[in-house]
């Protein structure tokens, strides 16, 4: 059992306290904190959960149920707080995963892995193919809010009209890129994955346990993202911390620290092309996918969600996605690499942190 | 006699038919719709004795034909629509021509190239000097455009000297890409096109007769453009759309018809180089040889066109630049790369549809 | 002694005549022309005496002398304007000088490179690194410029504490990527420059002549660029010239007119990967280390240096950076490459000399 593994079991302990501090009104703060790192450990139960069950069910149907499920955490932390009508954090936690996935995971990967290995090597072709894929998904963030600056006296109906159609095209491109690495060029990913899977599993893993896993984390985290996004506006203002760096930072963090251990662990292992498509594909699933359900959901449920974004999160995805692309396009890495991914994090984290308000033009 | 040529034909009666509908009457929406699809074969002819001419009179002189007459009907279309005042439709014209060529052109060429080869190969040195050219031309539409957005007070004249002075640097790169191309790197650029012209050249053409083809067809799209120009403003808004739309998408498709049909033909016979050099070559074009036209020639007939753009077209170039960039710049492109393209188009478009004013900052 | 040697050694007349400029006071402009003059063989000289110094101390000790007095001119300007209060000079002249070096000097490079040479090859992973590195820096400058404009009513203060923030992490990254270039991956650095180290030195110089030489040269060039700076205001406004398109243009081109003849002067031996170095090395140390040291001097003397910019300085240093990358990123250059750079360079000259106002938004 891993030291990773050992830690996850620990957090969940804070499952039963996050009950107690919401139930016996310990405060908020303690409800949100607890919540938080409850959290934590389901959502690594969700996706070991998952990829059991994918090796079960055969790659087709397994890369499906990781393809919708992958990010699952944080499309139940958005849908809850979207029902609570909290669209600007539900905006702010989407820009940061994007940003998070590329500059805080990727740049730890590569970072870490650099560390031990002097360059690491990865698909030079699936760099590129994912770098155009974050390319067509800052456009498509890019281009309601540009809209909804460059034009005067735009009505709300409108740019929600203009995120709808958009939307469905996104979900339509998520649907082809699923289709290229699945099907039609699948051997350009075949190499990482199919070693990792035949390493971990020796047996045949039990399909009904897991099955039983996936759905008690499922409902856990529902629970606990219900009491992390009731609390998270008092919580973080005794914390003075404003909404959006709440949204940006910290929620992104709480829902793919699963991820972030992974892309780490297989870096070390100098296996770049599973850990970047564990950090790259985290960050076009929420794009391409989860951000395009969240609006389809909103409009369904009545819930102004559109892709119209707060300029400045605009400009801060848009240069992660540039400077995450410069870097991967070539298909090698070092240390200084990540280093630079992880300055850029905390040059946007330190603006996200001094930033005063959310301050929505139109 | 090929499914192109055979269709091109059929849509010369158009010449005649767009002749009936101006001149009895039929109506502004007849005479837009008929004229339009007149200019289509036109165009091709014009293309084709361009062609014909340039193997009889050389290489070097038949390439400084197809430079200049290559966007012959952009041109005389932009020209007339200049003359009649129509600045804006001009601007966005030219915005969707660089657009059009960059996204739909090549995005259909790599999807249906794609469809039948997995990997395509073409010249990456080829493909990154183009890409900086057009980084080079992005910057120049985007420097008139910024510094009318970042002054205060700045006066008109300012920025028509600034926009002349930027058209001629551009005028003077573009001969330097030509002396490129054509002089002290030809051989990066000879192996598509000296194939396809052997191909199609058995015997020698009729000089007199391709010049007055190329002579009767400018003749007619000129008369052709008039119909289309007059009658653009009342046709478009009887179709409920926006003369940002119309200019931006409607107009470059009807004058880049041609084109289309030759990237997508030969990149379906597995010559992406020849492909992409009509696809970019086009844009290159109007950005570095039609629109600084367009400015001089505006200046010098007392037209206030200017390289100030509304800062969307300007966004909508920029990111259709990037990401045609960051598809083409490896030498490589796969169906997954043209959907992107196609899919950015689509994003595209539906934001110029939504799009309800040109709202001139300044 | 070749000719650059003997005009720099013409040159240092200008010390003398300048001096009399200024104490039989004949003029403004005159002590403004004499001074900028006189900096261009001073500036020299300190390279020369930083570089003979370096080859007695060793590799290690000698890397970082050069790293921090490598643009010591431009400091030395840039702190005198900074004691004069005029910050936007200030900010002015760190834009220009990264423009400068990326475009002008690396432009001229390839483009007399290669005229002599058809195509000319340089460490691609080098112009990678670089290219990330430039990318971060941009951010760095975005970051504030952003936050201001997005963000209504926020104070000074908060975006001089961001500023001083964002220049601390750069300060450290500048460290980092010293020791990469010096110590982890040394390898891909060191082909170019031990070859013309090698050459260079047949013979130890003598250290305590060279400290005497960098004293004197330092010395003279911080009493100039006072001259520089007091004459600055007046004698620009009798040119006709604005304050940006001094500070933007002018002031960069004196500060860095040695390493100017240094990159154009190897490229055109062929040794691109020192000429770039040296290019795309003073950008970088521009960005990451005279800026920032200027923030924290600034805030220490209770000036107000922030990393706040003008929005079309901001414009004019992004895309610098952007066409700078994508014509390096492969490691190939040709004199077409070249002319791209420097037609930028002029594009973004008249869009400085046309900008009316400094128009600061917040």
């Amino acid at each position: 059992m891993s030291v990773k593994n050992i830690l996850f079991s620990v957090l969940l302990l804070f499952v039963p306290i996050s009950f107690a501090a919401h139930f016996l009104e310990w405060g908020e703060l303690a409800v949100f904190i607890t919540a938080g790192l409850a959290i934590l450990p389901l959502a690594a139960w969700m996706g070991t959960a998952t990829e059991e069950i994918a090796v079960v069910v055969g790659p087709i149907l397994g890369g499906l149920l990781n393809a919708t499920f992958g990010n699952a955490t944080e499309l139940i932390i958005a849908l809850i707080a979207l029902k609570s009508g909290l669209v600007d954090v539900v905006k702010a936690s989407i820009t940061g995963s994007i940003i998070g996935n590329l500059l805080l995971v990727m740049g730890l990967a590569m970072l870490l892995g650099g560390l031990r290995h002097k360059e690491q090597e990865f698909q030079p072709v699936v760099a590129r193919v994912n770098a155009a894929s974050m390319n067509l998904a800052v456009i498509a963030i890019l281009v309601p809010t540009t809209v909804d600056i460059t034009s005067s006296g735009i009505t709300e109906a409108t740019i929600q009209n203009l995120s709808i159609a958009v939307a469905v095209v996104l979900m339509l491109v998520y649907a082809l890129t699923l289709l290229f690495s699945m099907k039609t060029h699948s051997y350009l990913y075949d190499v990482g994955v199919a070693e990792t899977e035949a390493e971990a599993h020796t047996t045949k893993p039990n399909l009904l346990l897991w099955v039983g896993v996936l759905f008690a984390a499922t409902i856990l985290v529902a629970v606990e993202s219900e009491f992390l996004v009731d609390s998270l506006e008092v919580a973080t203002s005794q914390l003075g911390l404003t909404a959006l760096f709440t949204g940006v930072i910290l929620v992104p963090i709480i829902g793919n620290a699963a991820e972030h251990a992974t892309a780490v662990t297989v870096a070390m292992k100098n296996k770049m092309d599973l850990s970047l498509s564990v950090a790259v594909g985290s960050s076009l699933q929420i794009a391409l996918f989860v951000a395009p359900v969240l609006v389809l959901v909103g409009w369904f449920f009545g819930q102004p969600m559109d892709l119209d974004f707060n300029p400045f999160e605009l400009v801060a995805v848009a240069v992660s996605v540039l400077i995450a692309n410069s870097i991967s396009s070539d298909g090698r890495s070092n240390w200084l690499e990540g280093t630079l991914l992880l300055a850029t994090y905390t040059v946007l984290g330190l603006a996200f942190y001094f930033h005063p308000v959310i301050d929505r033009i139109g």
